[in-house]
């Protein structure tokens, strides 16, 4: 029943593309389409490079399992935000090098062992952006590496309060509220991803 | 430990704003700012005026929980996408009323019973979009009223079949996936909204 076909009867077929800001940060495309009735269309949208988000797990013997998060703040919605470490892909990155390189720079942690959730499309409408999502333990601290003009906090949680507080409305980031579903499912032994020792 | 005050040390203060994109679907800025240590920065996002999703319920006395979704083509990720019903604010609605009409517009239901969830931020590094997440019950069946170019198919799945699928990738909509959290925990009794008679 749930399945994303591609579908002929709702495709939409590009006719020409025109690069209509190339912006010192966002780079947008207009795209003439053919609709699937045949008439014509305008299609706008930002082209990303695609990201990656981590969620770490300091999983302890005999302690809840805490998960380490970033205050950071978000100027287009105004507002310090928690998130789960994230950040785009470089070029001839792969995803989980990207991974790696984000939870360092970001976080100072390394982790012996990696394992890929899944995918997520933040932004549909108006945007080519995915996010793969990786879950990262065996984290072993370090200091981080934030390029300079970038400005977060991390700390860390147990991973039921991070639920919660996605539940109750404290945190907001899209990412990061779809990544709590799958580390309700890991938590509660519902769901497993499959385990890689870090090279 | 989870909160999102304005951390003062965190902030960037706007200096100056500039439209750098008017399309004819997107509006891009570009705000010169100051950064926490004093040094200037540059922020290009897009200006959205926000949007709702709901998660229209089927709940039988004796049957297991149903979800109403669509499948969509979405342009900018180039494949049908199954998400929520959902769309942007008009100029004087009200969340509430913007969800009561793109739930009838997309999937011809009316809903006897509302209850917001709460509100994500798909896109906070570019956009000043967010989404307010409304749940609907007591749902009577009607035609749909899809504008002209407008293409989608409504179908309904068991809400656990739903969650299944964000977790295996069938279901990468980040919205959807996120508004999977609050189902799973409604299903469970875990959390639970505050229910509204329709006017």
């Amino acid at each position: 029943m749930i399945s994303s076909r591609e579908d002929a009867h709702l495709r939409e077929e590009l006719v020409s593309s025109g690069e209509v800001l190339q912006g010192s940060f966002l780079k947008v495309l207009r795209d003439s389409v053919v609709l699937p009735d045949g008439k014509a269309a305008t299609r706008e949208y930002v082209v990303h490079p695609g990201a990656v988000m981590v969620i770490p797990l300091l999983e302890g013997s005999d302690a809840p399992t805490r998960v380490v998060l970033e205050r950071q703040y978000r100027y287009p919605v105004q507002r310090v935000m928690i998130e789960f470490p994230a950040g785009k892909l470089d070029s001839g990155e792969t995803t989980l090098e990207c991974a790696q390189r984000e939870l360092f720079e970001e976080t100072g942690y390394r982790a012996g062992q990696w394992a890929k959730a899944g995918v997520i499309h933040p932004v549909i409408a108006y945007s080519t952006e995915f996010i793969e999502v990786w879950f990262a333990r065996d984290l072993v601290p370090g200091p981080s590496q934030l390029d300079s003009g970038e400005f977060l906090e991390v700390f860390d949680a147990p991973a039921v309060e991070l639920i919660t507080a996605c539940l109750e409305g404290q945190v907001t980031d899209a990412k990061t509220v779809a990544a709590a579903l799958w580390l309700q499912h890991y938590m509660a032994g519902t769901w497993s991803p499959a385990w890689h020792t870090a090279v």
